[in-house]
């Protein structure tokens, strides 16, 4: 039987590797890398490097393909189905590579940004490939380090206040409304800066970008001061380096609780 | 200036430790270790098998402390001002330990279970020591495989669905009512099984107690099925080994989604 892992390889930092990742990748016949273009190349990078420098060479293979492009011109409300067939696309390339590259006794593995339960398609299209039947086989997960921990451990916060909840959730969400219930928000996929809807009410914003890297960036702040100071750091690396990467927790200050 | 790491070291198996933090360990000249008292002491037992592991003996000082009760009997209406006193009591127990057992060129280290950022005081009580103003230090966060991703991972689910949010709570919030805005929970600290009171609805329970451990329990499906069995296994477990400690993931049923 054919095995699959899904691994987790943190959000930036190679010593966020778990010592279970490192074991998943030592004991791996073929990695699949998926790479998404060149602007985002610094992290293809950043995979063969953690490869090079825990697995010997010579005892695996290594299969690059092209990930489909996700249909972004159609905008907000067309969002739901372009993801629909984005995914479905990457299943038909999943499906081949893992009945064409690995061998029925052999384990594939897919390394993952941060930790694979976040905000990754990976599992989805894995669970939409063995539904089409045509290939099968075992999977497991690695957990990995996700941006969100790295984020608030390099602000030395906690994502939750003492007995309260945290949410996480996208800059497309976040531009609609604070989410209800809570006073800890934490933002991912944010193309928008969202945060800046927020300026005139008592939040605090703790921002990083390119975490665990040598382009981090960090602030924090009332939003109303930290937020213009973001905007422009996040357009400046943008800049730079032709794509961003950013996360970050609102904190609502209380009032008399 | 001392330095204090808080080191997250994941929530049960002793593979999830990231490479940054057996570096961190490495580093360390004293670990306090606090003691909740004898029945969680497969707890206290798996930290010092990490340091057996990772660290050579003899080159760390092992400082053992007994973490003050918190006094749980006054019940719901009691729960800040108890958290609170209790917070200082750790802040006073801690201050002392960093100043009395640390060398003003040292490196200390908090093991925290699972990440740091996740319903865990150390960090909050850090601070409280620091703005006491009586002895002074650096610290830094290394952050950990928590729970949550735990859980998901050994149930190979995402923790969102795409482009939705997840929310983590507590199971006193979650016996208050569902949370709003979200369909996707993740409830930790829940002595009370507060999922059941939602067993009449379209939501499926991931749930997963030891995790990481060689007690390691699973269990799936919609709360209405699964919620039995898992206050079955949840009571059987607990009389066996004296306590659990258990978290999981609601996800309510998309209708016509
Ligand atoms: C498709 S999601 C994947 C998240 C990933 N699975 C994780 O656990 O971090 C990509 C988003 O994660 C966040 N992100 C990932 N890596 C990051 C990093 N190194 N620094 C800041 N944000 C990051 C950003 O919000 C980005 O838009
Ligand atoms: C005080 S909180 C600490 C959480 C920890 N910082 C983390 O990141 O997992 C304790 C709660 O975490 C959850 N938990 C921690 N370790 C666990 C494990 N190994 N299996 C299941 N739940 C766990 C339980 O919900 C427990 O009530």
């Amino acid at each position: 039987m054919r095995r699959i892992l899904v691994i987790g390889i943190g959000a930036g930092d190679p010593e966020q590797l778990t010592l279970q990742a490192v074991r998943a990748l030592r004991g791996t016949d073929v990695f699949f890398l998926l790479d998404k273009g060149e602007v985002k190349s610094d992290l293809t990078r950043l995979r063969r490097e953690m490869l090079d420098a825990h697995v010997p060479q010579g005892t695996y293979r290594l299969v690059a393909a092209r990930d489909p492009e996700r249909d972004r011109g159609a905008g907000g409300a067309a969002y739901s189905p372009a993801v629909g067939e984005w995914r479905s696309a990457r299943a038909g390339l999943y499906e081949r590579l893992i009945a064409e590259e690995l061998g029925e006794d052999e384990t594939g593995a897919f390394l993952v940004w941060g930790d694979p339960a976040l905000y990754d398609s990976t599992l989805g299209i894995l669970e939409e490939v063995l539904a089409r039947g045509t290939v099968t086989f075992a999977y497991e997960v690695v957990p990995g380090i996700s941006s969100v921990s790295a984020l608030v451990a390099r602000h030395r916060t906690g994502l939750n206040r003492v007995a309260r909840p945290v949410q996480i959730t996208t800059g497309r969400r976040l531009a609609e409304g604070f989410p209800e219930g809570v006073d800890d928000v934490v933002v991912m996929l944010d193309a928008q800066q969202a945060f800046q809807r927020y300026a005139g009410e008592d939040i605090d914003i703790y921002w990083g970008a390119y975490l665990g890297t040598p382009d981090e960036i960090l602030d924090s702040g009332p939003i109303a001061e930290a937020g213009p100071r973001i905007e422009r750091l996040r357009a400046e690396a943008r800049a730079r380096k032709g794509w961003i990467m950013d996360t970050y927790l609102l904190r609502r200050r209380p009032h008399d609780r």
